[in-house]
């Protein structure tokens, strides 16, 4: 299946700024983009440099110096996916700490939005008693998907995991957090994840928007889950992993700018289409 | 100067348990040691098999699987040091985030004991006309060194940088939770430190203990600044730095142990004597 | 000057639930009423009986037993107003807490969403070197009023005093709780209050509800404050005032009911007239 | 039997300072006093007059102005007993909001210390699924008394009842805010009580402090529900009771004291025997 990637982002920029955007494909995706992934950053105030690097968690971040004026961050890509569900796996095993490798360790840690210290005994009173492995995390993602109610009024940049657990309403990126933690609570790593996800197989309501969900580790690799959505999804295009939000933003800007516009699509195509976002 | 740095540490432990322990010199003093930093682990369970790696702030960590048993973990090295008190470097100026190497930017972000979206708003209204530079991460130290008073009975694992701002009490780790939120928040990289800090030059009151301080990034430099300690001191060894306490913690255990013993020698010595904690 | 004041509030309640509505017109108020002021409770359920009492702050509460189907709660009535701005006098002096009347002592405590404690050493930085009296009341509301931004969106029930000062966003009870905390901090007894406020001469935008203000007690009485409105305003007609919106909440239902429709008049009215929300 | 009670609280006062004392004996137990229950205040920096007064919740409370110097409150009074043991009563219904009395609902609200509105969810989840009545509150305390481990050096002012519930660790007042609130968030009247609590029935261990413990409202009366200890107990003497601690203090002070000296017996005595404190 192919899927044609895009955005269209818009900030009106009273004065010069610093940003990191972090909307390139993840680099384990990087192999299955038929066009090139480009951010493409356009201010009528001028040239715009961008300079790229890989953050400690392996994400492409790109960074430039905005002049005052309107910013356009676009990009228009085309990327080959399975087409297929989500994997399942429901016999994958919890790995004990003592045999994770060194490098998932820090999966294991409390951090801004998932306080694994606070939440460490409810996490152990509501899974504790469910058998180690796949079903645990799924669990864990039913708990949090049937106790919280999704609302885009809700939403506010600070809400932690425990606000979250106590307010039971909130948006796709307060769905995982709790989830990240519950899993974190009872030693299974697990990370934030930031990427496109379109409408493939489900009914729309709304327009397209970046979404996020987690991955848990389990019987040595990576698997996704999604404590939003109740059902496995197709077409889920990775972006950027980290430990919570904090770490993943699409855009951080160092001072104030305004968004004008948002716009993102992630739309299967069929194999002679090619129509995007475009300059 | 040579000083004798060492500890000993013990947890009886109920039941088998996988430990992370910080307890090497950070490797920027490794050239400095004149005998080897060894974590010493042992048993009385049995065999102890350790396996050390480079964590993503580049701290040395040290991994093993503990038996039921008694478990002490030991050390004793000595070090060479200037003898010289903190660097102060006055006219050392803040970087603009579109200046600031890749690597450090990291150190702008909120983490789990430093809640810079939350503290953003009070950080400028009680800093932000403060002429940017060394001056204005002095007067970071110099507000939460005397707002905040020092109590041992005041301290909890789960105390935040806003949990020190309202509640004005704590020990080491709280003070620079505040001051690096501070600092972060006005765009100044600062990250958490921990380390050994004897007495050298400052009169004595109590046990030694490892101590935690930061370090802000001005001019293109790390530089050692202490919210808990009004003067500069002499003789602290580095031995692991993150984002805060929740990445740099002396030991972590993926279940319950119970110290037992905990002492730490960080004492200047003759060059001939080198007394320090033996087996 | 007279005042049509009224309101029309609708739910749909899905099983019978037990209700307590601060909906009348407070007893400092009675005397200026020049008709009835009814709480009306209608059902197509069935009657609805309801019963009064005088809750500990002195608010009239109304308590009924609605049935299952459409509940409808109204009024309207006309009430004399002095049609004066609220009143100034910058001589009105603080109080020392040993000279306070003992039934003004509660409102120096904490409350839910008023963290006396957490906020203390805060206000005093803030506002401990402002001469007492008058002018210190008004330099909080100033503080409030500049440095929190109105918005809609960033309402919720749960949003504290503290997390209005560090979230710096909200509604006029967000801004009253904020003001009121401050003001018990440095001693100055401050209730929170509920009531109608229409928008005689002030430019209007959007509809009108019922709003927020405070009361802080200085020279032997309670004045009025709005840390929301910049400038004095005309017509407030006081409903209840208690610690915190946790002690003054326009209906409070003891389970599940859907707000279906939630109008509120407050128009100053030429003599003659008299139209209202009518059954 | 009879009961010997008594204190001896000790200030140093640096500078005159107003205080507010709940430190009478309430109300209720005022006939069973088989000597003068009196509050002596004595300051060696003169006289002081005291005024007594009973705030909202129907407390004795007790204000004075306490002159700079060394300040001392004490009481000895005799109080006459049932001997009896916590009354059980296992067949009392909870009462249905739209059935308790009208001076009854306040006990149904949130209060600074008893987040009713964010631990809603969580108590239903908790104990939605038990039988109503004595029962369900018994389930609550066990609950609190099971998960939550007493310890001196973990008490803060500021600790909530999420605090509790996350933090698990705590004294006394933490163990019956956590149950308050869960009884509250089930719609069951709770409150929050300060008395004398002796050992009579029971091993000691350490000094003799005031104690708190809970009443919960069940068909038509308040009974006493103790989360911190699992078993009934002899000899407890109401002193105050409110929402929470903050409505409950044994001492309220407008200013900076330091506690010298805080003493208090609660002993069963033979008939013959009334010594106590003295001046």
């Amino acid at each position: 299946m192919l899927i044609r990637l895009g955005y269209d982002i818009q900030f009106d920029v009273p004065a010069p700024l610093a940003y990191v955007a972090q909307l390139r494909v993840h680099p384990s995706r990087t192999a299955d983009l038929r066009e090139p992934d480009q951010l493409h950053v356009e201010s009528d105030g001028g040239e715009v440099a961008t300079h790229e690097y890989s953050d400690m968690y392996g994400n492409i971040c790109t960074r430039f110096y905005a002049p005052r004026g309107r910013l356009k961050l676009w990009n228009s890509t085309l990327i080959e996916d399975s087409g297929l569900l989500d994997p399942v796996a429901r016999d994958a095993r919890e790995i004990a700490p003592q045999d994770l490798p060194d490098e998932i360790l820090r999966y294991l840690l409390a951090s801004r939005y998932c306080e694994v210290d606070l939440l460490s005994p409810i996490a152990v009173d509501l899974f504790g008693h469910i058998s180690p492995g796949w079903n645990r995390v799924e669990a864990i993602c039913s708990w949090v998907n049937s106790k919280v109610t999704f609302n885009y009024n809700f939403a506010r940049p600070t809400k932690t995991a425990l606000d979250v657990f106590t307010e039971r309403i909130g948006v796709c990126r307060d769905f995982q957090h709790l989830a990240v933690t519950f899993c974190r609570c009872l030693n299974i790593p697990a990370r934030y994840v930031a990427g496109y996800l379109g409408d493939i197989g489900v009914p729309v309501n709304g327009p397209m928007d970046f979404s996020a969900w987690f991955e848990a580790y389990l019987d040595g690799r990576w698997w996704t889950f999604d404590a939003r959505h109740k059902h496995p999804r197709i077409g889920r295009v990775l972006m950027a992993v980290g430990r919570d939000a904090s770490d993943v933003a699409i855009t951080t800007s160092f001072g104030i700018a305004n968004l004008t516009n948002f716009s993102v699509i992630s739309d299967e195509v069929p194999a002679e289409t090619t129509a995007g976002f475009k300059s």
